[in-house]
């Protein structure tokens, strides 16, 4: 992990998508799009057989490759029905800006396997893929990561480092029954917290932002531009947490936060939710002791065990002019109703949904 | 609602994200985008008090206005306290791709006002900005279009149509108590198909293809590649409903539609979910009677009422690598809980969630 960088230039990794007829071509004008010309050899009798392997599945950390695609001819030329065809891919999938001023934003988001899995993190790229500068630390809660995850962020364009952590389940359950286990996505962030600070020095010139996104809240694109500015913590409200609309910071006339807009418990240190902050990367750097806290934690304290590591309530920068607009949603994914499936199940298992 | 005519030029319409201060520049290279200079005229002294509203609120259909936007010098030139700024806007707002050789994808959306309603739609319009030729037809179940999407689709970037028409609520509960109201959405999909059929003429050359997406499922972007060589009606798997992981078309060796992989009442004319299929526009202005059926329709037999008024099984195109891959998910969203409102209410009723 820790000779691993993270790259982030301008790059043109666009999902194949094979068309029945294999010569299809997409013009589109205007045209401000990485317009990406593949010429791939093809077996002719064999129908959606193409496939093309532009990353090494080495195991390890996986990341977007940068510079252009080589032409693929390495594949199956043992057989003689070979054609040579030119198709010219989807011109939608433009990569993701890239500017060499703007701060990076690393995005932290838990993951774990489950029917709407898949669903969740292709809405999610799909708002991601419209901001400039986003760095994606997906980190799965697993004993490997999975092929689904790993074909998924190959195929979506982001820029993106793919890791994993399996939180021990019911791990040395303990007297404190209200709250024995870690809490879902804990172990994940904190793995992406060592990985940015295995991956960065404290010293360095690069200029980044940190923020936390679970796989099923909803993100306008105007929170991204909000957070890019942070300076040490900045804070934001979150619709649709603590039985409310939405949460809040409390900012007085002069713009400086002096509490919380909550009914559950104001009095936490930072009762903010999950989503509703981002920290620079410098800060994350120089406190390199800050963690989020494994065990122990009261409901509702989890954000607070790490921000208070970090700054005081005086430091937070409130976003989102003054926290009166909302700008991310903690939504929550019906889990599906399956019955239909029995016991032996009805679907083809090997259709990946 | 006839006069209206259907944009479809590339435009460069923004939303403006004021920052705190004003001079804010933001370079990105490469810049495959839509670099948008504007100049504003600010009174110092007040913060986060700039407006610029470019579309009239006419009280009529919105739609987007085409052309470059003009500088904003009409604001507040009474006060002296006045000075110019140049800002770029942030670039990631890139206007989506249009071509003049594509066809135009209609995707009909009925929406209701509840409290995720924003959340949904700024989700769904982040994955539609990335699709070329896309024009949205959002119809709201009200009896009025509501600030809230007015507002939301002014500042999305999107071609859209904005329509509305108000469901009948328990309108002459018959005595079939298992489904006395008209089924939500069908009111909103018939009025957006009269939208079509008064604004596009059948012997015109316009190309299109028209796909009914309601605001709550999921939606990859691979799925608009795929219906848009639609040439009657085309056909895929939709995951998440009739109580399976998926719902799919049965395809044959010769890749034709010969019935319906579900466990519900397979053998309804056309079982298949208002996400699996779509039709082209043609179609639609040829068989102009054709509509959804308002009343004494069967659960699950919505889809078909439209369907066997176009098609026969044998005409149906499978797409999605011949309905073996799953292109969008049938996603459902939790209601929040908003316990701790209590009965004034807590949080500022002002600020829109």
């Amino acid at each position: 992990m820790q000779n691993l960088c993270f790259m982030g230039l301008n790059q043109c990794l666009l999902p194949l998508w094979i068309n029945r007829i294999m010569i299809s071509r997409v013009l589109l004008s205007p045209s401000p799009v990485c317009h990406h010309l593949v010429k791939e050899i093809l077996i002719i009798p064999e129908r959606l057989t193409v496939h093309r392997q532009r990353l090494a599945d080495d195991g390890t950390e996986t990341r977007h490759e940068t510079g252009p695609a080589t032409d693929s001819k390495e594949y199956c030329s043992q057989d003689k029905d070979i054609v040579e065809v030119v198709r010219t891919e989807y011109v939608y999938t433009r990569p993701p800006p890239w500017s060499d001023v703007l701060p990076t934003i690393h995005v932290i988001t838990p993951t774990y396997s489950r029917p709407v899995q898949k669903a969740e993190l292709t809405r999610l790229a799909n708002t991601f893929l419209h901001v400039p500068n986003l760095h994606w630390i997906l980190v799965e809660d697993s004993q490997r990561r999975t092929p689904l995850v790993t074909r998924l962020l190959r195929e979506m364009g982001l820029n993106y480092t793919h890791l994993n952590v399996e939180t021990p389940r019911n791990y040395k359950l303990r007297g404190d029954t209200r709250d024995p286990r870690i809490p879902r996505g804990t172990m994940q962030r904190n793995l992406a917290l060592r990985w940015l600070r295995e991956t960065f020095n404290s010293n360095s010139s690069q200029t980044g932002i940190v923020y936390f996104a679970d796989d099923d809240n909803t993100y306008s694109l105007e929170l991204f531009e909000e957070m890019r500015s942070t300076r040490k913590v900045s804070v934001w409200p979150v619709a649709f947490v603590g039985g409310l609309r939405y949460e809040s910071p409390k900012v007085n006339a002069a713009g400086k936060v002096y509490g919380w807009k909550t009914v559950f418990d104001p009095h936490r240190p930072f009762a903010i939710d999950m989503a509703g902050f981002a920290i620079n990367l410098r800060l994350i750097l120089f406190k390199p002791q800050a963690y989020f806290k494994l065990r122990g934690v009261k409901g509702g304290y989890q954000e607070s065990s790490l921000l208070r590591e970090l700054v005081t309530l005086s430091d937070l920068e409130p976003k989102a002019a003054n926290c009166t607009k909302i700008l991310v949603w903690h939504t929550r994914t019906e889990k599906p109703v399956l019955v239909n499936e029995g016991k032996k199940g009805f679907t083809d298992p090997n259709v990946e949904i």
